[in-house]
């Protein structure tokens, strides 16, 4: 039987939109965006979208029309009462009332800024300028319109079964994943994936595969909006968009040197516990510990997000050794680039010796490499960065140059001040 | 949206019957039936239901109560209106009327004649008795569903997450099967899946995938519900059943040995080109070929159903050759144990030799191993059988002994009769 109501409604949409809430979007960015409303609300910056995979010409995959509908239709959204409620009502992190009144009536009122949109070449310059707190909420469903039109337009020219079939496929490979995972003693993991997803439908359907397939090993989502629909917990902490913003608005090179502490001292004030996990690598991992402040050895945790993890990890261990902490006792979490036999690998080498943790993003929510001709719906590797801050532009150094960003000059002062020596390029994979 | 209309009429099922239609059966049943009809309608058989693979305990696995409601549903069951006039008026095999008026008027009043079903340690023995042309209706059915039944049995204990995974990996495992077909020049293949399928559904999406994958390299599909829902072409000819119960029925050795060509004298009569395929190893094919009469030699081909295919076709190569025919002009159509390797192979050993073809079964419709744990959905060989005629007991020989069916004794007589030698025994994979 024919749902003609349900017909008749889809036809209702002038489009099919790929976001449809605020809040479908990662939790960090909440809790960044509370800090940054607190402690920086009237900065102005600009973020920009960068495809690090220029071999993808995402302006000729991706019709400029849809893009701007899809952008457009974002702009049109607002906190709903349900969201608002959850956002004041839920436990995060085992806390009540993470997000202040004042904070939450500002989002409840907040709709994002205006874009602009340019072709240029086989690629679009899409950026995004005003006040931090409103811009920055732009980065992730810019990413995911994105990475989900360039789904659709290469679904498009597929046939109902041949839909049918990639699925089946995209699901067997990851349910082989999760029983691979499934195996792993003491595993802790999160969907970190809302960024590069192949599509919203599908990210829902991997963290429901997470779910049902890993049990307690499954801790929860960084996508807000499925965290509320499915009763899950939203995971995330902080980004290199606050010391990179901070760094940029920094007006001598001793401020500079100073500018990633003092990000964390702003957070320290605000969280405990599990939220108090340290980023170190936007500016060189090295130098960051060797001249971090001690109260952030007592820190939770540390996030490992680019380099080898291997060596992230142990260098780590020994900063927290020279500072009289025992490893055993703290957080190491593992996101960058990661698939299931590397989360396999890594827990079984730092188990015991820290606690190991594990994000997991694009070969989570978007791993079809391998199910289409011509790879034509393999993940590639999208950003949306904070490119400048009061005009002054940001710099990230990363611990993989092949991560970095900034105008060269700028580049080369922060490597200075930041005591960045020789630095090992890896592959970008995702 | 829920649609509340499905939902409350699904619910008026007091079962979810299996089989929904008479025409959900083989093909060539029609053809036989019609033959039976004309020739011997009134020989009084006995069909069986025999579990060749006896660890699995089919009376522990399915339920009685559940069993009986689904063959009680078969006997309410006639020929729809569109069901008589697809029979009528189609063209099968190029032919219109294949089927004459009175056999359609009779196939419209006919309803199946009661069974016997009684629980003898973990197996059901399931019978059934009268008239040929009306006993041999219940062969697919009554195996459709107890395949069926096993399916949800096993399916029943796993949840709606389970399931989707379970039909994604089946769908993936069979569209790998599809994409190495597809690849295979000059590849003419039908399905002949419906006794043991996985389910009606299943079997359903099996065929849609093999009509997209294949295209014309896809010739048809056994199942005339299917066939007819689907726009296909009905195909198959004939079975083991005739002879066997031509065989019983004889009157002394000599009437025996003639017993299998009368059967097909009477098939020549009624059929023409593509129906007249030779199933020569009732009684094994050495001796049945070396004692066939010259018209015989003159039909279009030969199916090799058991036994090792290379040698059977290799056998009827030699045989049309020293009965002075061109074996490159003739049809060789296997469809004994079949999956994809296997077909790829006897494609290429026979391509050009002979016209070869193939009736892909149980491992298109029901390749659920390695699926569940245990391998709870694993195929096993499930047959339904002519045992007697006229009270007297019918007698397979087969080409693989593990194939042979009937009383010690007549074996022993029918093997003399038929010239039967040594057999080497082939594992019966399903």
């Amino acid at each position: 039987m024919v749902d003609i109501a349900t017909r008749v409604y889809n036809h209702h949409w002038k489009i099919d939109p790929i976001v449809r809430s605020l809040i479908d979007t990662d939790f960090y960015k909440l809790l960044m965006c509370q800090s940054v409303f607190r402690n920086r609300p009237d900065t102005q910056v600009t973020f920009s979208l960068i495809n690090r995979t220029t071999s993808i010409p995402l302006a000729d995959l991706v019709d400029e029309g849809e893009l701007r509908e899809q952008l457009d239709h974002i702009r049109t959204l607002s906190l709903t009462r349900g969201e608002s409620t959850w956002l004041r009502g839920n436990m995060f992190y085992g806390k009540r009332q993470m997000f202040r009144p004042d904070f939450v009536e500002w989002f409840e009122t907040l709709r994002l800024p205006p874009y602009h949109l340019e072709r240029v070449g086989d690629q679009y310059e899409l950026t995004f300028e005003g006040s931090w707190p409103e811009v920055m909420m732009w980065e992730i469903p810019a990413l995911a319109v994105l990475m989900e039109l360039r789904s659709r337009a290469v679904l498009n020219n597929m046939d109902k079964f041949e839909l049918q079939v990639l699925y089946a496929r995209a699901m067997t490979k990851l349910w082989q994943k999760v029983e691979t995972l499934r195996a792993v003693d003491g595993l802790k993991i999160a969907d970190f994936g809302t960024r590069r997803r192949h599509s919203f439908l599908w990210q829902d359907w991997c963290v429901q595969a997470m779910t049902e397939g890993l049990g307690e090993k499954f801790v929860g989502t960084s996508n807000c909006l499925i965290a509320k629909n499915r009763d899950l917990e939203a995971i995330g902490t902080n980004a290199h968009e606050l010391p990179m913003v901070y760094a940029a608005l920094a007006e001598s090179d001793e401020e500079l040197a100073e500018a990633p502490y003092k990000v964390l001292a702003d957070w320290h004030e605000e969280h405990e516990g599990n939220l108090r996990i340290i980023l170190p690598d936007t500016f060189g991992t090295e130098g960051f510990l060797e001249n971090a402040p001690d109260w952030l050895a007592g820190w939770t945790g540390i996030r490992v997000d680019s380099g080898d993890p291997v060596e992230g990890a142990e260098t780590a261990i020994e900063w927290w050794k020279s500072r009289g902490e025992d490893p055993r006792e703290k957080m190491v979490i593992f996101s960058d680039g990661l698939d299931a036999e590397k989360i396999v690998e890594l827990q079984k080498q730092f188990a015991g010796r820290v606690r190991p943790s594990f994000g997991w993003g694009t070969l989570l929510t978007n791993d079809f490499r391998g199910l289409t001709p011509n790879d034509s719906l393999a993940p590639f590797s999208l950003v949306c960065k904070a490119v400048a801050a009061e005009g002054k532009p940001t710099v990230k150094l990363s611990d993989n140059p092949n991560k970095a960003m900034g105008p060269a000059e700028e580049v080369e002062r922060y490597k200075r001040v930041f005591h960045v020596g020789k630095q090992v390029a890896r592959e970008v994979v995702v």
